[in-house]
């Protein structure tokens, strides 16, 4: 983790403080809008908003421990001595990814026993990619790096596709209103995860030094806004339009 | 980013704590008030105390960093080394503006498919809008400030007249109880916006040295505080005007 000027510290800095603005934002308007949409989909809102709530709190925390990785020393950006704690991401995401799957298959309203089966398995195969992750993201050795990405790739293909092959296939039973926004979902959630083992393997490609640091941080930002705080939106336009749906029906 | 003087420091301040009172009061006020208007309107309430409440983060995140940029030797105010962040201000209106024109279009209650088509339209044009006027912010060339400033100006007019025009033709689809809040909100929104191009060139027409310093922070304050947390009150009171006007029509 090393930068070397004053202005990647604070590109960064400011790509965390918007992080933080839009995670705030999103929980506030995700728990405000909750009682917009009918009693079934409430959960999914609910959860939409634990989600960047959980994120909130992280990301004052990875900003508080980037402030005090580096001081300012005649003008230029020093290391304090203090390591930046990257491992707040992993703590996060091994909360926040299974709510996120969660949050997506209550809004598609399955039976009772699907939703349960489902949540479970999708939720048990999130928690193993993160952990096997993370021995990876915090070595310096690129063997070891390539192995538990690999490991860790396979619960991810196994999530990203069963999402993508089962909502299709569930798409048929939702309201015409919302298929739309749906296959938007789909879509959102493959391009915005596809980001995360990229960035992982930015290193081990050779992309490294203080610019890479500055494009990990700042690509794991966007990421994270578009897969929590974006995607959460879209899962509250979802249950918007399929209660509208159902109410007519 | 000069001033040289404890009293400019102090009214600097002074003006960003208003500013985060302003902010944090249309926010509750917002928020609690949000269930006195009908089911329809609730949204663009919500969105309103939004916008405020981003801007309430950042007003505290500019308040701390301008407190960290000077520091007080035996009586004087001398630069503390850290940079004033005058960035907070452009990530703040890259969310806020998109959401306060998605607040007018959603108290107008347009068509479903009108409120979408404007929404997205006025949306990517004022985020373009912000993207191309950093770029001028934070340069001390003045030909480059000028290029960046016309670019910006394109997007910012686009909607200024989009704006204007579309509220005046829609007038008459309003609830005559309403229109003569619609018609001050129509007035309040060009007053407001046309302030921050005009700061934005102030270093430009020789206007500079410390006193410039403050004005702009102090400008930029008052611009924000009428074009979120008043408009936003105003945006309430033309979702209730038109609860109440529709409830007995």
């Amino acid at each position: 983790m090393n930068i070397n000027s004053l202005d990647q510290f604070q590109l960064t800095s400011n790509f965390f403080s918007l992080t933080i603005a839009a995670m705030g934002a999103a929980t506030a308007f995700l728990w405000l809008s909750r009682s917009q949409v009918s009693a079934p989909y409430r959960m999914a809102v609910t959860i939409s908003g634990l989600v960047t709530f959980i994120a909130l709190y992280h990301y004052f925390k990875i900003s508080i421990s980037w402030n005090e990785a580096y001081k300012i020393v005649d003008g230029a950006l020093v290391p304090s001595g203090k390591p930046f704690n990257d491992a707040y991401r992993y703590v996060d995401w091994i909360l926040t990814v299974p709510l996120l799957l969660i949050e997506l298959i209550l809004v598609m309203r399955l039976s009772h026993a699907e939703t349960i089966s489902k949540s479970l398995r999708l939720g048990t195969l999130a928690a193993i990619m993160i952990v096997l992750g993370y021995p990876g993201e915090v070595s310096s050795d690129m063997g070891t790096r390539w192995m538990w990405w690999a490991m860790a790739m396979i619960p991810f293909l196994w999530i990203v596709i069963e999402l993508f092959i089962g909502l299709k296939a569930s798409l048929d039973h939702q309201p015409a209103a919302a298929r739309g926004l749906i296959s938007n979902a789909r879509y959102l959630l493959i391009i915005s995860w596809a980001f995360y083992p990229v960035v992982f393997i930015l290193p081990m490609l050779g992309v490294d030094g203080p610019a890479a640091t500055t494009f990990v941080q700042v690509g794991y930002s966007i990421a994270d806004i578009v897969a929590k705080a974006i995607f959460g939106v879209l899962i509250f336009a979802i249950a918007l339009k399929k209660s509208e749906a159902e109410a007519t029906a």
